[in-house]
């Protein structure tokens, strides 16, 4: 363990937040711990993908309430009292080859679909606002337990998202198969789904503007 | 005031950020207080740029490290502990026309240069990367007293960052004059900074991407 100058040990931020949705969802389905494993295969290829210039995404911090904080002298200052609030937005965004990129990131243990309670609405209402402004938006999902993951269209999310009010609630595997791209393991990034977005900006190259 | 359901008070971020930052700053220049303002006028401009549907442009939260949080029965979960982290990126980005984002606000009293100690590494490096990616990349600049406001070229910046090492340490004002694009306060938005966006987008052309 490493400490901090002011004597605190040093936990890693997925740690903390892992701890907290296992707490929070304790009488839940576990969505945050079975979400962890892709975010942090999704982390470690951000970085791989700064560091060799191909890509700049971040995963955008939680947003925090801010209630109290103390100032000690001669130390940082630190936080008392704060609380998580909802987001607004999804959770990663950035740029690649000069597109804008967003997208969220989910794990399902369900074998041939995964359920759409996984999205929420301030979700679909961002990705709509972002295609809007011609930015390249998806989800990568993973099915843990066949082990595959995909890059979805933002737009075909969106659809099945508003059929879901009377229709099915969940999206069947082999509709990921058909208009999803699968995303295989790799050495370096782990996770290589820029081969994905290159996939999905091709074939929606018509939406894009005109230059 | 409004009261949360643990009666707790609410204050709104931006007043607890300011508070944070004139207690943290308190025997320096008031840098956190002085670049409030612009910030929310930021802020309410990027709120009627999304409703309006002309573009999608967030602050990123504060990075915050949770260290201790407790789980009341029948309340949310509380964070008791945690610290103000370094951001590794700037504070907006977003999408617009298809073109991607990523600028940083920043305000001073002086009204003949904009010092540069305003900026950090972190945020040349981050500038740097976007702009490899064909990002939009720029700063607003507010000159307090003659309030005037200005979106300057993130190359710009860069470039008297790194002549600062052996050469002056701020901006003149004629610079932003020159190689800047004045902002002209509004009603709706405030601050018009897209208007100023369409014009480095047109100036700078012959760096984005070919189609």
């Amino acid at each position: 363990m490493i400490k901090y100058p002011n004597g605190h040990y040093y936990k890693p931020e997925t740690d903390q937040l892992t701890q907290h949705l296992k707490q929070k969802h304790h009488n839940q389905a576990v969505f945050g711990q079975r979400g962890m494993a892709l975010e942090d295969e999704i982390n470690a290829s951000n970085v791989y993908y700064r560091q060799t210039q191909q890509a700049v995404v971040y995963k955008k911090p939680t947003p925090i309430q801010i209630v109290k904080v103390d100032y000690p002298k001669r130390a940082q200052a630190i936080i008392k009292e704060a609380y998580f609030r909802q987001p607004s937005t999804t959770d990663y965004n950035g740029v690649y080859r000069g597109y804008y990129l967003d997208f969220e990131a989910k794990e399902t243990k369900n074998k041939q679909s995964f359920p759409l309670k996984n999205f929420h609405q301030h979700q679909i209402d961002h990705f709509k606002r972002c295609l809007t402004q011609q930015g390249i938006c998806f989800v990568i999902t993973k099915f843990v337990t066949p082990k595959r993951i995909f890059l979805y269209p933002a737009t075909k999310l969106i659809q099945y998202w508003q059929q879901s009010q009377q229709g099915p609630k969940s999206i069947p595997l082999t509709e990921f198969e058909t208009n999803g791209f699968e995303i295989q393991y790799s050495i370096q990034p782990i996770l290589p789904y820029l081969t994905a977005v290159d996939q999905l900006i091709t074939t929606s190259k018509e939406n894009h503007r005109e230059c």
